[in-house]
């Protein structure tokens, strides 16, 4: 009989905060730099059916002991049923034997590992003395990028677009409640004031051209993780100093594929953020760079804050044990 | 907040037999062949951790309105803490909204559905006539292949083999459970005295030549699912008419892959069994044809038999119930 740990939703938005998930995400940044931590490959499929795009991210940490899948799913007519449309849940097996060890609910954590995956580009890579963060996109993850965002530097306002310009109260409430004074404003004006920059969105063409973005800007571009989409100009990724979570998707589905298709940008000029956590990149190099952060979303992020939702949920008794 | 049924590895056990195995199947290889169920790309990786090989399986059935991945793999090291060293879990998803909906413990079903694969075959294609089984491995699979095979006709005798031949009582012992003979005997008499062979080991050479099989045999060769594992002389693939689970895995992975490698056998020779369930292929034409049912195992397979372990579990109110 094995016996296996459930931690729900409700149970993992009670005790993973965003220090949590930015500790399990940097840890496992640097776990795959060192070659310690790997993603095995991503299936994604078109169901046919709901008009569903479901499938699996997975991977092996080594390091932190952590062996598992994140499996779900894009559902577009959920939210007529009162349920998000993104559904995910994580599953964690004993990396010694493969038995099941626990079952977690993995939408609000795809949240926080997506808010973290941008706060920890932040913390190494933006300017120390970043005063301004504009936030480009307001949907469901804006709120979770800009709080994890702002832990990262001493932010005094927030400037925002989204094409949606109806939505951006949202935002506005979570600034109002960090102390932040907040503005919304053009795209250009967004990169006219804003010292860090989030996009966060499910744009197919540039929301942003690179003339807009001023030296010493640090973006973290994490909306495009498929073949097509694009937030910024491919000229900018020429310009800046260009890091990612993991290479391979960086040139293929993130950011950095329109850069690399037009040849502006070689894959070996994106940079592991991994490298720089563990010390063997310098990062920004000075002030006036202008670095962004090609966020692209890997299964090990998922595991790795999953697998701290279990132990905090066990240490509390939280977790509900199932046998299997 | 979603509920979830668990159904672990005692509850499949008691409630899902092998004719509700066989029938699960036998549907599944119909809706592949109709184009209404699809296996996904698997995931199959080498942990480079306990020398284990850890991937998944998943698919779509929309006739029967289930979508899930079978997770797991196999840990060498699991029998010394007595654990078996195939592991899996399978885990159902609601093809309408993304959510999971129930966890079931794989280690039995996986027996069942290969079982019932080979089971299915021989319902299909074998002679009606047939009276001697040969078994051609003696490994855990082994005695639930026996007991699937010897539903589908009235066998008298069974006819076994094994490389380690210690291992034979186990097969014998269920022949006699069943009230069938038994003869240990060579491979050689093997082919020379059944009727229906199946061949279920981990061979990277042939067991079994072709000069060996006699004219009005069926073949069900389960143990290839690997590039480079081989059961049989590929020259009875092209003797034979030769048939399938899925046709890619087959001529890849699966027997067929080296009587293609070899030119001796096109992928279009190959005939998958869901036509044979569907009428649109006869199957066996005359009695005195070789038939060869390579079974390579499909992600589709398992989640058929989960979901019917989850309906006969629910039905019987042995489910758990847990919150998501």
């Amino acid at each position: 009989m094995n016996e296996v740990l459930i931690v729900g939703e409700d149970i993992c938005q009670q005790v993973v905060g965003q220090g949590d998930a930015f500790a399990a995400v940097e840890a496992v940044f640097a776990a795959m730099h060192r070659g310690e931590a790997r993603n095995f490959p991503v299936v994604r499929e078109a169901l046919g059916h709901a008009e569903a795009l479901y499938g699996f991210k997975s991977g092996f940490d080594r390091a932190g002991h952590v062996l598992g899948v994140k499996s779900g799913g894009y559902w577009p007519g959920n939210i007529e049923r009162g349920l998000t449309n993104h559904q995910s849940t994580v599953f964690l097996f004993d990396p010694d034997t493969g038995q099941l060890s626990a079952l977690v609910g993995g939408n609000y954590l795809t949240a926080v590992r997506t808010a973290a995956s941008s706060a920890v580009s932040i913390a190494y890579l933006a300017r120390k003395d970043a005063k301004v963060l504009g936030m480009v996109g307001a949907g469901h993850q804006s709120t979770f990028q800009l709080r994890a965002a702002a832990a990262q530097r001493a932010f005094e306002k927030v400037v925002a677009w989204n094409p949606h310009p109806e939505m951006l109260p949202r935002l506005a409430a979570v600034a109002e409640e960090l102390g932040l004074d907040f503005e919304a404003v053009s795209p250009q004006e967004l990169g006219a004031q804003a010292d860090v920059i989030i996009t966060i969105t499910s744009a197919y063409e540039p929301l942003l051209l690179a003339d807009w973005i001023r030296p010493g800007t640090h973006l973290a571009c994490m909306g495009t993780d498929t073949k097509g989409k694009m937030e910024v100009d491919p000229t900018l990724l020429a310009r800046a100093t260009v890091f990612t979570d993991e290479v391979a998707q960086s040139v293929t589905i993130g950011e950095a594929q329109h850069a690399v298709a037009q040849g502006l940008v070689r894959a070996d000029d994106v940079t592991p953020i991994g490298a720089v956590i563990n010390g063997s990149h310098p990062g920004r190099a000075q002030d006036a760079d202008i670095t962004l952060f090609d966020g692209t979303g890997v299964g090990l992020q998922d595991l790795a804050v999953a697998s701290v939702a279990v132990q905090l949920a066990s240490q509390h008794g939280l977790a509900v044990r199932a046998a299997l």
